[in-house]
């Protein structure tokens, strides 16, 4: 059987995931064959070309027509515009792939997480750096005890796209549309790493600032107002005991994609950045210091898929393996016993939706200047 | 003139305050003459053998006797032992340096930074991470406005002699003798530095944890309470408008002495490791990653005083650039009108004033579970 | 006009240089159209299943049948049988693109880069890492004089999958098969990038060792002697009068595939490794450290064309940017008056001979204990 | 007994090695007691600044009135004016310690070795860096077998003060004086330390290049010829089997100290740079990547003596304990019967002549164009 899927969006996350089904025959052979189905989006000549180029046999410019005739549902669009399109699929047993975060606001991801339940499908939220194989085999060394209780956990995401305060506003700016700035963009990653490798977030403290009220509208001579973070940092506590921060900026000078984070536990540490993504640096017993590993060994989760040792992965790798994870979860629920087989794939709408406590629990302790527990 | 310095604390740091006296002549021939005069313990046989080898001249056993015949005192006692010696000295009109924090609580700081003002004369807060050549070369930079206007400070001490449970009790565990843990022992370098290089920290949100209740006494078969913090962690707004987090831990597994501080502005960034504190790496206007500067060069803050370029110092080194800079004014405030010259030295007990403020208001904010400005 | 390719190899480098083909629709729209027409090998059933995974119309087990009816003939087999496939490929005025070291020997790369030049049609010698966006910008800094006159260059290639004296035996051993050992295979690479960052090497004196003799025969009860170099180091004089060291080995314990640059001029310096293949540190004027640049901006090299800055790009995307710019080569070739549109695609196999003339004076000088000038 | 010392030699040596004895008490209280005896110079008014600064009793101003007079004496002076005093010395049955390289020339060190082995008492080649922690770990790493059986030698030493061709010329820049370049001045040390950790260079192919031909005298309106290497590179094969490459400059830009060790064996790996001193970089078995262990702990060599974990050690501090070992050899040879002391200090005469065999055979290498053995 060839999964039909159904794409809603088509720029930097389209193509990222157009990209990803388009390698998985040649890397992946026991992946199920896909079909990249129908691209949907408003722009009739935009899409045309995109699904042109991304390899979709079709197009359509609305969500409806769509989310019921595919055998996977992605919706990349906008923050504002996922609950939507993702219920209506479930509602039609339609598996859905969303991008993070789940929602906008904490009522429309546990709409979305409740209709997720009541499908019985496989659901994914698009945290993308769990498949990142470094990021794998700390989870490995995390789960074997090799660092034992874990004591701290640290993690930041520093991008710099908007120290210029001359850069042009977008729906990224925009609550309305995106829900949160830095928060929900850079932090929704951190907390569902800092989940994927330590545990639940019990309790937060959170900071958020605005640094430029407003922006330019590119090609136009007005602003608009930046009614979300630039930047936040955040106090936690999580389940087993570890203290955490976390913190992103789209203000850190010399910053593109640095998403870091840093594990201390009773037994070692470890540390990791998404600009040297191939490389894990590890603190394990009887050793002195921390160990640079590059995880491109044979036996490195993925890696057998690729390439010999040291001829590194890249960003969009990452993709291919989560594509790779939530298809095959998509086939394996299909050929079973309708109903049943929705609950493998993670992380999902219930991870989705947990990031999205958080999310909100941030949000909601900077305005009350006050610690808040996590629902 | 010949400043005769008296000395109570004859372990680590009286070791590494002798050894920075002893070094001045060499390297620092306009420094003013300096003799060890008189060292003060208790144990008259410790205190003998340390005298001997730290090469001070005489030897007291009880403060009272030495603050005001001395025309230095420095006080490297535990910090509830700082204020009485140090008001005593400063009411005799002795000039005063003290180890940080500045006291065990905020009520005794306060009293020392008043006796300060009455006294007039030159005071030092031991924060010896000022006297860090490529520290105070950022801070030239940010004076210069090379990094702009600053959006974020970052500031982590990471150390790991309490991860074992075994590890012995010591005064820094307890809440009477040092006031708190991690927080007052290694966060009052960050606060300070934060102060230092950004600006005044006007409210905070703090969490503090122990992660380990009790500890054995070293040689006896009892263990006592932990009744400060192993960690910290804080959020902070600085003057100015800059966000800020802080962090210290004695359980960052593999970290020795690992002092770590992150700027980011809207004109470039800063990061420093103290476990490499020859280097600096800056974001200046104009590149487009991080420059890693050797900050060894002869027009480099102290450098001409020391070796050729690339010739590393080391941490001790900071100390003597510390004693060279109070001494000399503790020597120019003595040879002016009397009461005139206390005011020139920075860290000056108003500086350590400030920084334990803001030590109790993390406190408070972590009892309070709620954000708290600084007085 | 869809251009037909023929492939001679379907292991490691076919796979890669299969993948590139695939991705060029995708992410290079103004590439020529191609087909993967046919893939040539001796097991039928391993070549199909390998054709079958990496998109290929057809299979042939001999290359004759095929040089003459394809667009472009790439030769990916082992060394030895590159000469005669290519040159049998350029007499039928195709176009060939060749794995490097060009040949096994120096007689066999002059027999190719002679039918490349009376056929007059495009070839390449396969030297990827011209194609990393880094070196690419490392060339731009070069040609635009920001490293000022280059005094020294510097290139190692390390790796270490023979250190184990059990690793199989393997045609990489056989100086018949392979010519030489981390000298062709690895420092053939090293010699281009000397060759196209400063210039041509005009002698050599160079130093070849073989630290285990034999090893066992995979799968079999015996050994084979091993007849190449497991490691070697050289010193040259480069075109301009700078100094150069090369070294390569198969012996360096924990480096997988570590190839790094090093240059050093009048008024910067560079330095580059393949395992953080995204990042160049650039020395540049004005500065005291190095820079470490993210390649990775939309107007680095190639860059436009992936993704947004900080995403960072994997090893396997140097095979993109070469397919894409040979393949444009060939097909710009195709399209104008014949014969004349050959000259453009560099390197080709006119600087593969020139590496090809490098090695074979590092293994005479070698032999001959004395420097040995290029001819 | 307390040592006196005479010291030929006020300037960047004369300072290091005085600051080294200064610094014995306070720090290694088992050393024996020294006196700063007597500082030999030509300049008296310079000389006479220099003895109070440094701390020295007395002044002279020709050696062959101190070399009898005193325990042991240093000749800290330029190349060409080791040979002489140093073998006075000894002919007086008096330890030297010789700044390196040991003479300007074969035939001059030939000699200070022969005097070396008639007097029977200690002597020192001041190869400072076998006293940095971290390469006395690494040595007894290399010795307890921990890296396997050596490969790999790698040592770079490079420096950038010559870049600019309007940088003065100095003794260092005279083939008379200095003997030679790069070669003798950087390479000596990166001989030494290939020999400490591994074993005898066997036999060598050098390079030699003089970028700049003549330089300025500082405040006279002349130039003068640089006589000697500006870099220099070299192949060697070493004692056991292991290939090793060399190389120094004085043209590599932004690098202002920096000596790199590189060790490859067959069960680890290690990497050293200079400039970060108290860092080794071991790649050991059962581990897959370099670990970075900061080389300050307790039982760490040396270290003891110091600081806490973590307070780094500078450059200088490589002469505390150099000076400690030579001293201890010289009063424990002292004390023995006559004649009967002077083998134990390591590197001395016979080691700096080791070196000085090496650097003639790479000098005569580069000139006859071949490998020449080592005599």
């Amino acid at each position: 059987m060839t999964l039909k899927v159904g794409v809603l969006g088509y720029r930097f996350m389209g193509k990222a995931h157009a990209n990803a089904m388009a390698r998985l025959p040649m890397f992946f052979p026991d992946a199920p064959e896909v079909e990249r189905h129908v691209l949907v989006g408003r722009d009739e000549d935009a899409l045309a070309d995109a699904a042109d180029r991304l390899g979709f046999e079709n197009t359509a410019t609305d969500w409806e027509d769509v989310v019921g005739e595919v055998d996977a549902f992605y919706n990349l669009g906008p923050n504002h515009v996922h609950a939507d399109p993702a219920v209506a699929a479930l509602e039609a047993g339609t598996p859905v792939l969303s991008e993070k975060p789940l929602a906008n606001d904490l009522e429309s991801a546990e709409r979305m997480a409740e209709a997720a339940e009541s499908a019985g499908v496989p659901t994914a939220t698009a945290f993308n750096y769990r498949f990142v194989p470094a990021l794998r085999y700390a989870k490995n060394l995390v789960e074997d005890g090799e660092i034992g209780e874990i004591r701290h956990f640290r993690g930041q995401y520093l991008q710099d796209w908007l120290v210029d305060p001359e850069a042009p506003w977008s729906w990224r700016n925009s609550e309305e549309m995106a829900g949160s700035g830095a928060l929900g963009d850079l932090g929704a990653h951190t907390i569902d790493l800092a989940r994927f490798l330590v545990g639940d977030v019990e309790r937060v403290s959170g900071h958020l600032r605005t640094f430029v009220d407003e922006r330019p509208v590119e090609g136009e001579n007005e602003t608009r107002p930046v009614t979300v973070d630039d930047a936040y940092s955040a106090q936690a506590e999580l389940e087993g005991g570890a203290m955490a921060t976390f913190e992103a900026s789209r203000f850190a000078d010399g910053h593109k994609n640095d998403h870091t984070i840093e594990i201390h536990g009773s037994e070692g540490s470890l540390r990791f950045s998404l600009e040297r993504l191939n490389e894990l640096e590890v603190l394990r017993e009887g050793n002195r210091g921390y160990e640079t590993i590059l995880v491109t060994d044979e036996d490195d989760p993925y890696l057998d898929h690729w390439w010999p040792p040291g001829h590194v992965l890249g960003w969009e790798h990452t993709f291919v393996h989560e594509n790779y994870e939530f298809l095959s979860a998509v086939d394996s629920a299909a050929s079973e016993s309708s109903g049943s087989g929705g609950g493998d794939y993670r992380p999902d709408f219930e991870d989705g939706l947990a990031v999205q406590r958080v999310l909100a629990a941030i949000q909601e302790s900077d305005e009350r200047g006050e610690w808040v527990s996590v629902a």
